[in-house]
C-alpha cells in the first residue's frame, strides 16, 4: 500500500533533517581539519544557529501535525492500517524522536548549553592546572542538572535510565550493573593472571617515528581496508574522529604522535569501523530513523570490532606486517609473534585512552559506577577524587598521583554527557558478541584474513547490522544476531582465551 | 541614540542569515576541495534545503515586520528619527534586498533553477562534443526566463539594467554602452600597435613544472602576503576560488597546470585579492550590509589589482623573482627583465580565462554585446555562433574553429547569469581607478614593492574600500576614493605606459 500523504511529508521534512545534520557535520569536520584558528568564533554561532534550526524542526507543528495524523498521542499506536513493517517502524522512531525532542523546554536546553560551555573551558584549566577544586562547583551545577532532565524524561526505575536512554535507548542501569558486575570480577581476575605472568617488552613500539612517515602508513593502511575511496577520505586532527554526511560521504581522521605509531594506525581502523557502519546504512531509507545508526553502543561495537578483534589480531597482521615491515625499517629485527605480542601488551595505566583491551573496561566500570553514585546522591562531588582513586586502586591495581590522571581526564562531565561512557564498554561485548556469530558463520575467517581478505567481514556486518538502522534497537539485534540477549560471555571468552596464548599461561 | 528595539531584531535576523550564509559557503568550498566523489548527490540537496532556508528567512514575515516598523513601504523613507548614519545605511541596503528579494515568485525561483541546472549539464556536454545546436533550446529557454526576470524586477531604461543589478547595483547598460566603447577602441589600437611590435618568447614559461614543486612555489607566495594565516588558508581545486565565511576564516584555492606554473601563482594573487577584500570587511558590522562587498565589480577590482597591478608589475618581481629563481631552476639563465616581459606577452587568443591584460577586457566586450543584444531580441539564438566570431574577429582579429572553443567557452549563459560578464571588465577598470588614487598617495610604492612591502597597499585597500562594506555604491566609492567617475581612463593610460615600455614602442 502506499503510504498516505502525511507519511511521505513527515519523511521529507525527517529528510530535509538529516541533510541540515549533515551540514551541521560538516561545520564540526571542518573545524577540527582544515578551518584556520580564527574561524572558532564565527563557527560556533554558526553551529549553534544550525542546531537551534534543526531543533526547531524536529519539535515543528509541522513535524506533529502529520505524525497526529498518522499515530495516536501520546501512546504512539499507528492510525493507519496497511503500512509496511518498515513504514511501521519509522514511524515508532519519529514517534519516539518528537516525544523526547519536546519534553526539554527552551529554557533548560539553554541553562544546560551555557553551564556546559562554560565548564568544559574550566575543565581544561582545572586539568592543565590539576586543580579539581575550580571544576567542583561547576560539576556540581551540571549534576543538578543532569538529575533536572532525568526528571523531566521521567524514568522508572533509576534517574540514570533516563541519562542513558538518549546514547543507549534500551539500556538500563539494572541490566548494566548485572553485566558489568560479572565484566568486572573476570577482567580482575584475568589482569591479575596476566600481572603474574612474564612481562613484554614492547618499546620498540615506542621509538619515534616521523609524521610523514606516519602518514603514509596510515593512508596505506586505509587503502587496504574494503572501503570505496569515492564514499570516504582520511584526514588528520587533534584527535581521531569518524563523522558522516551520508553513506557516501562518510569520513575518517587519525592523529600521529611521534612516539606511538601504532596508536595512529588502531586509530585508524576503529574510526574506519565507525565509517564502515555509517557507509552500511541503507541508502534508500536513508533520511529516515531506519537509515540511522541503532544507538552509540553498536556504534562502538563496529569501531572496537575493527581495531581490536580484527586490528590487535595475529591474522590480520599475518598478512600486513611483512609489507608494514618493509616500509618502516625500525621493524627490521622484530618477528611477527613479537610485534603481535607487543602489540596486545596489558599494563594497567592511569588514562582510559591508552588502555589495552583489557583493561579498558574496567576503566569504564569505574566512571559508571562513579556517575551513578554522583547521579543518585551518595557520592558528592567533592569526595569524587579520594572515590575514583579507591576504585582505580581496586579493579586496575593502580593509583592516579594527580586528579589530571585522575577523575579530571575526561571532557565527558564537563559537557554534561552524564550516561555515555557505560557505552564504551558495551560496545566492546557487543563486538564480541557478535563476532561469535560470525566466527561460527565463517569458521575459516582467520585463513583469509591471513590472506588480506577483509570485505568479506565488512559485508556480514552490513546485511547483519549495519543495514538495518534502527529497525531494531541494540538488544533486538543482539538476540537476532546471536540467538542470544547481550552479556559479558563472549568477550570475556574471547579475552581468556587470547590473553593466555599471549602471557602464555 | 540607541536604536529600537526592531532595528536589533533586525540585525540580529541579518547577522543569522549571514551565519547560515557561511555554512552554505563551506558546503560549496568543500564540494571543490576535499567532498569524497560519491558525496555530490546529498551535498547537491543539502545546498538546495539550506538556500532555501535562507530564502525564507530573508523573505520572513519577522523580516517584513521588523522592517515596516522602522521604513515607510514600499518607499524605504526611514521612520524613526535619530540613527545614525551607518545604521540608515544598514536599513537602506535591508530594504533594498527585501524588496528585490521577495519579487521573484517561488514557482519561478524553482523554474529558473530546474532549467539552468538542466542547461549546465547539457552546455557541458555541448562544449565536450563541440555541438551548438544541443544547447541552442535550452538557451533560448533561459534568455526568455530572463527577459521574464528583468519584467519582474522592473527597470526604467533597459531590461538589461535589471539584470546588472544582480551583480552591479548602480550599473547601467546605458553607462557601461560608453565606458566600454572607448575602451574598446582604445584596446584594439593598442593590440594593433603590440601586434605590429617585435614579439616574445615566452616559451621558458610553458615548461613542465611537477604538482610539489608547484604547490611549494604557492605556499612560498602565500607565505610573502601581508595577510594573518590564522584567518586563511590555500586548497587545491579544479578552478581557483575565493570563499570567506567570516573576515577572519577566508579560503582561497588554486591549480597546477603541469605547464603553466605562472598561472597558479597569478591564480593565488588573484584569489589573495578578493580574500584581502573579505578579510577587510568590517568584522563590528559584519552580518549587516555593512559588512558585505560592495559588488562583484569592486571585488573583482581587488583580485586585479592584486593579480595584475602588482602581481604582473616589476617592481613585485624585482622583489621576488631572485627568491622563485633559487626556487625552480629552469629560470637559472633568464634575467628579471626576459621574465618580467614574458610574464605580461600580449597574444590575442580564443579563450578569455586564458587572456593577457591587454586582450581580457575585449573577451568581456564581446560576450556583454552578445548578452544585450540576446536580451533585446536583436540576436537570435541561431545566429549566436556566427555574431561570436564576427566580433572576436572585429575586437581581437581572431577566429574560433569550432563554438567550443567559440560562444560555448563559458559556463555562465547556461547558468542563467546574464548581466555578470561586465563585472568582470568593470573590476579591471575600478582597479585602475583606484590605484591612480593610491599611487599620487604613494609615490614611492614601487621602491617599497621592490623591497618586499605590501601591507600597506593592503591596509590604503582597507581604508579606502574594504571596511565600508555596501556602505556606499560603486559609483559613490570611485568618486570618494579617486575625486572622478569611474571611466577607462586610468586602465588605458595604465596599460599604454607599461606596454609601450614591453614593447619598446
Amino acid at each position: 500500500m502506499k503510504p498516505p500523504k502525511s507519511f511521505t511529508d513527515l519523511r521529507e521534512l525527517s529528510t530535509e533533517i538529516h541533510h541540515l545534520n549533515s551540514a551541521l557535520a560538516l561545520l564540526h569536520w571542518d573545524q577540527e581539519t582544515y578551518m584556520p584558528a580564527g574561524g572558532i568564533n564565527p563557527r560556533s554561532h554558526q553551529i549553534s544557529i544550525l542546531s537551534t534550526l534543526i531543533h526547531e524542526k524536529k519539535t515543528s507543528r509541522k513535524f506533529k501535525q502529520c505524525l497526529q495524523k498518522l499515530v495516536h498521542m501520546p501512546s504512539g499506536k499507528p492510525k493507519v492500517k496497511g503500512l509496511s513493517k518498515i513504514h511501521l517502524a519509522m514511524l515508532r522512531e519519529w514517534h519516539k524522536d518528537f516525544n523526547r525532542a519536546g519534553k526539554l523546554p527552551a529554557s533548560f536546553i539553554e541553562t544546560f548549553s551555557q553551564v556546559t560551555s562554560e565548564a568544559s573551558q574550566i575543565w581544561a584549566a582545572a586539568k592543565k592546572e590539576n586543580n579539581f577544586k575550580i571544576f567542583a562547583p561547576f560539576l556540581e551545577k551540571i549534576i543538578g542538572l543532569c538529575r533536572k532532565k532525568a526528571e523531566i524524561y521521567g524514568f522508572e526505575d533509576h534517574p540514570y535510565d533516563a541519562l542513558l536512554e538518549t546514547y543507549e535507548p534500551c539500556m538500563t542501569t539494572r541490566k548494566i550493573d548485572v553485566i558489568f558486575g560479572g565484566l568486572q570480577k573476570q577482567l580482575t581476575a584475568l589482569l591479575k593472571k596476566i600481572t603474574a605472568a612474564k612481562q613484554i617488552d614492547d618499546r620498540f613500539l615506542h621509538r619515534k617515528v616521523s609524521d610523514e612517515k606516519q602518514l603514509e602508513l596510515a593512508n596505506w593502511l586505509v587503502a587496504n581496508l574494503p572501503a570505496d575511496p569515492a564514499y570516504t577520505r582520511l584526514d588528520l586532527s587533534a584527535h581521531p574522529f569518524s563523522t558522516a554526511l551520508h553513506p557516501h560521504d562518510s569520513r575518517i581522521t587519525t592523529r600521529v604522535l611521534p612516539n606511538a605509531f601504532m596508536s595512529n594506525l588502531l586509530s585508524v581502523l576503529h574510526e574506519a569501523g565507525h565509517s564502515f557502519y555509517e557507509m552500511g546504512l541503507s541508502t534508500e531509507y536513508w533520511g529516515t530513523p531506519i537509515g540511522e545508526a541503532t544507538s552509540l553502543s553498536i556504534h562502538e561495537s563496529q569501531s572496537r570490532l575493527w581495531e581490536t578483534i580484527i586490528g590487535r589480531g595475529l591474522p590480520f597482521w599475518t598478512h600486513f606486517y611483512p609489507q608494514m615491515k618493509k616500509k618502516l625499517p625500525l621493524l627490521k629485527n622484530i618477528p611477527l609473534d613479537k610485534f603481535y605480542r607487543s602489540l596486545n601488551k596489558v599494563q594497567p595505566s592511569l588514562i582510559r585512552v591508552e588502555a589495552d583491551e583489557v583493561t579498558y573496561c574496567l576503566h569504564v566500570i569505574v566512571r559508571f559506577e562513579i556517575e551513578k553514585a554522583l547521579i543518585e546522591g551518595k557520592l558528592s562531588v567533592a569526595d569524587l577524587p579520594e572515590a575514583w582513586n579507591a576504585k582505580m586502586k581496586e579493579y586496575l591495581g593502580v593509583t592516579p598521583t594527580n586528579d589530571a590522571q585522575g577523575c579530571l581526564q575526561d571532557i565527558h562531565w564537563s559537557l554534561g554527557d552524564f550516561g555515555y561512557f557505560p557505552t564504551y564498554a558495551l560496545g566492546n561485548l557487543f563486538a564480541a558478541h557478535f563476532f561469535s556469530a560470525f566466527s561460527k558463520q565463517h569458521p575459516d575467517w582467520e585463513k583469509k584474513v591471513e590472506q588480506g581478505e577483509l570485505a568479506f567481514i565488512r559485508d556480514w556486518l552490513k546485511v547483519n547490522i549495519h543495514q538495518w538502522g534502527r529497525m531494531y534497537n541494540s538488544e533486538e539485534l543482539a538476540k537476532r544476531v546471536t540467538g542470544k540477549a547481550l552479556s559479558e560471555k563472549a568477550y570475556c571468552s574471547y579475552l581468556k582465551k587470547k590473553y593466555a596464548k599471549i602471557y602464555k599461561f
